[in-house]
């Protein structure tokens, strides 16, 4: 793995604050829960991802010697008998998680740390950053799928991802909803994810001559030839192909797709795909990218626009229409009491909860039920023990399997849920026991 | 480091382009330019971000055996030569910058690199996605100085800044522009930045009472006692600190500063102020957090809310209003011709290049002018050779110097540039040979 799981990726208070920990000798079990609070403008639900390289941090969980040198000197308070704690540190808690590609909704958990306070503290800053960027991204790249069911999507985030992680983890975050596969060749080999890639502009800018660019790049990848025909002028490249394809056809190479990436893509793909029919080229597909996201695709599905493939970037990829979901990791029990922080417009719902989603007699969800984990519930528990005393307790789902997960959540949401232009409010019940714990908590005095 | 600088972490196209060059035996001088080809909303200039970790990543190139083996494999149409090709592959070019820290416009490049062309197309994609983000950030970031200038600013962004790399990289890029520090811990091991850190919610919760909590926290972090006082009310945590701090005092602790992280930040503060002074706690410090970008800054500041410091995070370290830049790294010259792209909306202009930048008399910028290089022009140069057959050229500037240039730069823009809600336009003349040259090449044929 190539992710950066130092135990100094943290904010600094979660040090100081353990150093305050260690002083008092507080070690009791906290219950900790990641949450959303709200959903974005446009988001109708949210998918659970990043749970597996969550899983992977607390497992490595573990500061180095380097660290441990770094930490006595840095300037900060830290007491010598606590970096000596620090360096025995692990994650040895359970972890109670709605599996990923799990459907969700505000105030639900879906990652529950149950740990002695110190390693349930420690660890806040890498798991929500973990969490939060994979289901923001997730949830943004279903919008994808859904306004193009049927289409082959690729991403072509990275360049434009914040950074080395996010690229990487966006490419794991949209195949896991349903995308055809990514650019990014790491996501191969880090994840297993099928790559798809064409030509860029500096290939035909490289040459004197474009058709003889198409030429050199067929022979080179006869296996997936597309090429890229804005460089110039769309219809002059379409000329050049249609000319260059019998001689192509005699070495048995065959013109896979074109690709426009830029411009009206809707009516250059009519023009095109007019004349790679009239040239003889009727198998040749039409792959399009340039600012695509799924309003941009359901605008160019609506127009009918003969195009069989897009490439899905920087609007996917940042989820650039909400870059960030209101997220927390919040307490809600220590030493067997529940918590419940009151912080104006923060509240929260206290002690360890369950999420019980109950379904109408056609199959279709009807509303979800946040309880407390001890209270009997109809309905499917979407929260399950995936660790315990720091190990897991079975292997991870693979991401083909995660795929169906969402594929058969997302077809059992009423399909207003589907829609990526209307906004519908779905129906999370609390249950009668969990309204009166949290009464309970507001009225004792702190 | 702990940056991902692994050759795969490319698109796919890179790779299947290098084998094209390399079939064709095509090893030129390409020089290739990244640049922004528009401001996002609300911006009124960019700061240039990335270069040190883009030389990094030029410095370090390099295939690993494991990852030569993997492409062998991997199911794309490579040839053995080719790969052979791949593991000798360093980058040994020249690279040529303006220095992090400096200002610039739409259309100006910011990192020209010229190399064979094998070298110069592979680097794109990490290229691409290293100066974007920090640029991105650095140039929100420079808007919460502006907003509220003279004050104590702290970079809260790790966790919801988009992946592990993406947190530690904002910390560089807000610090750059002029923030005191950051909370992210590995930003000061990997680069000097100074980090801030209070305390969470859950320190509070985990105690069964909120004064004991404050009291413990001091004694563990007696040179830096910042108290969060909004988990359950606010009014009632100051009388408790006020309360507290006399024991403290005797014990040679001062409580340095409270934090508030919600509801109404203003109107708090000034409550809380008042119960300070009254309390005898005059010289103990707000500060604030939650939700805060410059526009929240500035509204504070205007209300003359009596805050010290601002928490600035997930707005400030996604970039929330634009968390992209339409920006690229283009092909401007081939085998000492200059090139040109032509797509819709994405013209380039050719050849290598060079900004002037004019100030007037009273020594405030002017104008810039984009010419090619080898044109003289009035005016400061602002690209510089940074890198010289694949080797730097001189040591990188530390982020003190940074700080200094972005200060001095920004203090000599026109003062309605400073202006964070207001929208003016700056002027790069495109000088007359650079003109003539695009004239020039839209005439031939391709």
């Amino acid at each position: 793995m190539h992710l950066c799981n130092s135990p100094l990726l943290t904010d600094l208070y979660q040090l100081t604050m353990l150093q305050g920990y260690f002083d008092q000798g507080m070690t009791d079990q906290a219950v900790f829960e990641f949450f959303v609070r709200k959903l974005p403008p446009k988001r109708n639900f949210l998918i659970a991802a990043g749970l597996e390289q969550a899983l992977e941090f607390l497992e490595g969980f573990a500061f180095t010697t380097d660290e441990l040198d770094w930490l006595a000197d840095c300037g900060h308070h830290f007491s010598e008998d606590f970096l000596d704690f620090l360096g025995d540190l692990r994650f040895t808690g359970d972890v109670h998680a709605m599996p990923e590609g799990t459907i969700f909704f505000p105030d639900e958990p879906i990652l529950r740390i149950t740990a002695p306070i110190p390693e349930a503290q420690i660890v806040e800053s890498r798991i929500i950053n973990l969490l939060q960027f994979q289901t923001l991204i997730a949830s943004k790249a279903i919008r994808s799928v859904l306004a193009a069911p049927n289409k082959f999507l690729v991403d072509f985030g990275l360049r434009r991802s914040h950074g080395a992680e996010a690229g990487l983890l966006a490419a794991r975050a949209c195949y896991m909803v349903g995308f055809s596969g990514t650019a990014t060749v790491l996501a191969d080999k880090v994840f297993g994810i099928p790559t798809y890639g064409t030509m860029a502009h500096s290939f035909v800018m490289a040459h004197e001559d474009e058709a003889i660019a198409f030429q050199h790049f067929a022979k080179s990848q006869p296996d997936n030839v597309t090429l890229l025909i804005d460089t110039y002028d769309e219809s002059a490249a379409i000329d050049k192909i249609i000319r260059l394809a019998p001689s192509l056809k005699r070495s048995g190479i065959y013109i896979n797709a074109v690709r426009i990436d830029s411009g009206d893509l809707g009516k250059t793909a009519i023009m095109v795909r007019e004349m790679l029919d009239k040239g003889g080229l009727g198998d040749t597909q039409i792959f399009a990218s340039g600012d695509l996201d799924e309003t941009a695709l359901e605008r160019l599905l609506r127009e009918r626009a003969p195009i069989d493939g897009f490439g899905v970037g920087t609007r996917m990829s940042t989820s650039e229409d909400a870059p960030s979901l209101n997220c927390a990791y919040k307490l809600q029990e220590y030493a067997g009491r529940a918590r419940r922080k009151r912080s104006a417009g923060k509240q929260t719902w206290p002690g360890r909860k369950q999420v019980y989603r109950l379904y109408n007699g056609a199959g279709t969800v009807d509303h979800d039920v946040l309880a407390l984990e001890d209270e009997r519930q109809d309905g499917e528990a979407l929260i399950q023990c995936v660790m315990q005393g720091g190990q897991r307790v079975s292997s991870s789902a693979t991401l083909t399997e995660i795929r169906e997960r969402v594929m058969t959540s997302v077809c059992r949401l009423p399909s207003q849920f589907r829609q990526i232009d209307e906004s519908v409010a779905f129906k999370v019940q609390i249950s009668q026991r969990l309204q009166e714990l949290t009464h309970a908590l507001d009225q004792e005095l702190h």
